[in-house]
């Protein structure tokens, strides 16, 4: 190899409408026919909300794939290498989004329920943004979606299971997303496949154990490795959800800068690895080549298992790490920021979400370590602070 | 300064009970008199786990203070900077439990019920285990608790919502611990005082938002700077709960490397520095000295909220880690070690637990990065694998 | 901006000769008009290093400037932010070479004087060679040449220093290279200029301390922002040398993984800053994206200004360094490495090259601190080796 | 073990003289007797530099051992894990010096002629100095002195090419140190053996290629293994010269943060490791501690084989490392530092002094780091800077 350019075996054309291209589809199904990206097309590169606000989540995500990899079989482990992922040269912009809490919500909308968008201009390695003045960092470039084809039985087990939920909800939310034949995208398959992957089809926006999915892992960036279980012959690979920049948790659910891009793989397969390793989740190797600010370059907020309503949840660190998201946003309020500027920040950007202690009850402790050099100013806290006018971020037009 | 040897404030003799010692305390309350570590004597550095079966909770932690801080009020911040902590150079031991389920628990108790014990022996920075075969790395030293005492309206707080929690309970556990009389220790504290304490005094297990405590912070090393709000006047500072090392999460309960030792603190008050900072819980800026093993050098594995049973939770981070803890257990097997001494393992080594995604309805996504470079052979998952004998940890007589 | 594909300003036509190509210039000259790249195309992707052999250094570098940057002046600073340097997409390969000692020769030409070759495949941010086996890595990518033009003084110093150390020398190989009108390119300069040019231009081998140039520092990577001096009205800023991976010291002259690319970059200008920052020569504050293995996955060799034959040199950094290297080809022996596959090695992977100590006479003290994550097999010294067939890298025909 | 405190097996007492103490040496000699620390005593912690000028040369190092080593032959390699550096509790101070330049003088003394001396007080792991305010730092903790006697061949050679050089000088300088009776320490030796150490014996200022010794290697710090040739039987393993911190080449000769401590060592037998390592010179693998910035935290500065007269010489990197030092100490009078304070900075720091281009004939180019963090206040070249007054560091009575 080596004399010829990178051969592109997937091209999404982003002038075409989604649902007309072949190599893309948005349902886990094992008998989608064959190859996406994140419909970047629905949010525009603008100053308002309004796109966040009225997005069809019925249609995302849309993912490249699936691959067949010759000699893969179910039991196999496929060992995907991220050699490089790269925004399109000729699109050097993505967002980062907060949904309104009656279409889809975030982390944090019981706070925060109104829909907000920034856009981030990339230049180079780095990004800033028109709506969130003040910051500029690295991209920790990755794919949010990767993985295998689901078999029959375990797609079933997916519906079962998440059917379970749905029916034992007593929340006032929707707890889970079921099987939706509404706007179904499976690539080349004719209308009787696509009418089964539209009943049965898995939605893309959890990830799921069995396979990885939309597990939104910050670190899977360039030349990290993953080893995805197959489940089907020829494993069925998809991958999507490009990222150019993500926080620990994606807190604001479109958390990430979402971008349009070009990945490269390199697929290599361990036969019965499943058995070998004991696996029964994916596991991964980070790349080399993340940014590193050292360990002192990061101011760490605590949270603990107790709400911002005072009620004490027994070691629910899903509580203690909204409550450690909204102390980093009431400091970061010390130098002008909004809130919704802050949540969108700590969605997208290099954010370290640790689990502390989950043990010493009823107190769950997370922490999340903000990295001080992404900042233009100095934001250590025994130095003085000074309020700036820091602009907006883009919200609808009836805010 | 510099010409003397440091000075030491408080020294714990560790042939003298406990409760016999002026400088200790085992509950939070703001009336407790004065100066503790935990009471490393109730665990034997020996090859059985009956120690830790029998462990009376209800005398942790032994707290050294409090300390009076001059000038330090309400409102005020504590910035405590650790420059060092060391182990007893003549106690160049400590040790990791697993609670018995019906004796404390842990954090994967219904899975792992039984108690069990590793000893670690210190050498130099590094440390490594009789009962562990095969593993040895730099400790990550810090201690577990840090905070300044509640005032009375804090405490009055505590009791409050973690009593609800109590009585709203329908777990068939023990989810709060509430205030108890039994085998407090409150330093110099008169009959009268020691009553209240008793009555009201916070126990020293859980860490907690107003003030931070036991948060089991692994990164809370050598250099840290914590910023530690203040309740009361002259502050009330307690520190305890020495750690050699400890893994994110601390998964076993008595799950970081517990050590006798001398920890080098300096003090600075930032006069109404909770309203300046915004600050309701603690934050901190880590050392430079971290082990730091290179992004490349860790197996991270992912866990979801759905449980081993096949329960799907709602965004449940707390279930995750737990999954992902298992999958990292079950991987440790392919070497040959029993699960008991993986669990153990992942408490107390330096292990990275992160909060990937905590929006993808239904399903949290949490990871944990295992550094390979603490064994001693190789466990990359494209190597095959070996089983060794890996003898045992120590479990109970009756075991 | 972000809407728009990145504006390219040069573009370098890898078909047309360089010296038919407007934006390229071979001199450092005050009066060179206008804006290149290393001539990749006198080295071939092939398995012979007849072109290493018989390279014209007459001709390199190839620069792509000068650039005019407005508002820049004498004394000021020429602030220029390395936002991304990526090799041509379609030309998805390097190479690294060892010239002949007789025509340019190398860091170690005494011992290893012939020419010879390896070519680097591409693979994302990885390089891999099929003249060096078992060795894969990710480049930490940059142009070996940054700087603005001199004035006519600052160029006249240079002749003249130049020219003493020509005259004064004794040893039995050229040390300097004068001004040579043979094989000049200026850009669309004049016959005037262009002949004045070739007679007072400098060589653009050297780096110099007035202004940088070819300084191969290896971390001037992506994200590094570096200072420059302005001697010119305008600047006349240059670039090239295109690296995809270079070691400290680049050893064998033509030793890093030279290649054709793209860099993107960001200006802007400090007036007066010479004075300001008391600047002679450059500075820079590298990235936070470097290649990051951990400083325990290294092995360092140590190496004495004691040469080789056994004659002691007094402080002399570079003999310590070049000794260094030869302890590193030493050790590399025993897994079957030939010598010169690890002399091309050393050159172009990230290699660590400190001085140790430069005061404890007679010996300067070097170290060379080899990343062992770049092999695919251990190669720790406390692990027996095996020796394998390592092949060959390309040498000359009548090699 | 692990149940007792660490055996110590050298002692050494402070208030006795070096020269009545048993386990201590100041020669290399194979018949060196038995067991030091750099005589510390000669300096004092006060605010004159006057034992820095008289400071007798003659008398250092003293380091401790030599160790006999159980199994230990010529051909052998002695693997000697360093496991802990510590200061002596009582001493928590250092001093870092450059001496007078007719009494030792240092790496830029023809422009820094004078004596200085700046003490260092530790607060835990950190330092911090009256005479340098402004700075801070973690300690790199290490020996600057390691290694195994010398054969009687070994130390012939050693005699033999020193005295070559001596013989050649032409300089104004002392070039090197032959063998000395006066104050030759030989710990129990007998009068015989004394003598001919006094006449044969190495002075242990130089390293030396054939086993390490004054090597000065920063990062040879807590966790590193070092692997070191073993030419006599027993290996006879001495350590010495402390330092808390040092910056790469330890400009100003007694440049480290020299300390009175305790080092805690594991030795391990590689039997015919020479011959299996290839072995000519030691080689070592850093510990995983090492204080971490991140890259992006460092301003680095360039220098180049011209000299501050204006002369040009060939690829002399010594040449070039000191123009680097003299470029770092020129950006530091920006802040009030005075050159001398800056001196005894870029010795004891950790400044990460690079080979960066070795091969471009006529200049070898170099670079020298130094971390912002160590100020406690910003250093960056884009900001504007203003003079502080900086007090002074420690000079002569006469001064
Ligand atoms: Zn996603
Ligand atoms: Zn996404
Ligand atoms: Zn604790
Ligand atoms: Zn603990
Ligand atoms: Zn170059
Ligand atoms: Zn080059
Ligand atoms: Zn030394
Ligand atoms: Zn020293």
């Amino acid at each position: 190899m080596g004399k010829e350019a990178l051969r592109t075996v997937a091209k999404i054309d982003l002038e075409t409408p989604a649902a007309e291209q072949a190599c893309l589809h948005n349902r886990w199904h094992p008998d989608s026919p064959s190859t996406s990206l994140t419909d970047l097309r629905q949010i525009k590169n603008d100053d308002s909300a309004d796109d966040m606000k009225n997005v069809d989540l019925t249609k995302v995500h849309y993912l490249t794939g699936p691959f067949d990899i010759e000699t893969a079989e179910p039991g196999d482990v496929l060992l995907v290498e991220i050699q490089d992922v790269q925004p399109f040269q000729d699109q050097p912009w993505g967002f980062t989004g907060v949904f309104d809490k009656n279409n889809g919500g975030g982390f944090l909308d019981e706070i925060y329920p109104k829909a907000a968008k920034a856009i981030w201009d990339f230049e180079g390695i780095f990004c800033s943004s028109r709506h969130i003045p003040g910051v500029r960092f690295a991209g920790l470039i990755h794919p949010g979606i990767l993985g295998c084809a689901p078999s029959p039985e375990v797609l079933a087990e997916w519906n079962r299971r998440e059917g379970e939920l749905i029916s034992a909800n007593t929340l006032d939310r929707v707890v889970a997303l079921p099987p939706l034949p509404q706007n179904v995208h499976a690539g080349t398959a004719s209308d009787d496949i696509k009418e089964k992957v539209g009943k049965e089809g898995a939605r893309t926006i959890p990830g799921r154990p069995e396979h990885g999915g939309n597990c939104d892992i910050k670190n899977l960036s360039r030349g990290s490795k993953v080893f995805l279980p197959v489940h089907v012959k020829g494993a069925k690979f998809s991958v999507g959800d490009l990222h150019f920049s993500q926080g620990d948790g994606e807190i604001s659910f479109c958390g990430a800068i979402e971008m349009a891009g070009v990945i490269t793989i390199k697929f290599t397969v361990m036969k019965e690895g499943m058995k070998q390793l004991g696996m029964k989740s994916p596991i991964y190797i980070p790349g080399p080549v993340e940014p590193q600010f050292g360990p002192g370059r990061h101011i760490y907020f605590e949270g603990f298992s107790v709400d911002h309503n005072g009620k004490q949840h027994y070691m629910d660190a899903t509580v203690a790490y909204r409550e450690t998201s909204l102390r980093c946003i009431e400091y970061l309020r010390r130098y002008g920021y909004d809130d919704y500027q802050s949540y969108l920040l700590l969605s997208c950007a290099p954010v370290q979400g640790h689990l502390a202690g989950v043990v010493d009850i009823p107190n769950a402790c997370t922490t999340m370590g903000l990295p001080m050099d992404i900042f233009d100013f100095d934001i250590s806290p025994h130095k003085s602070a000074e309020k700036r006018d820091m602009g907006s971020c883009a919200f609808t037009s009836d805010h």
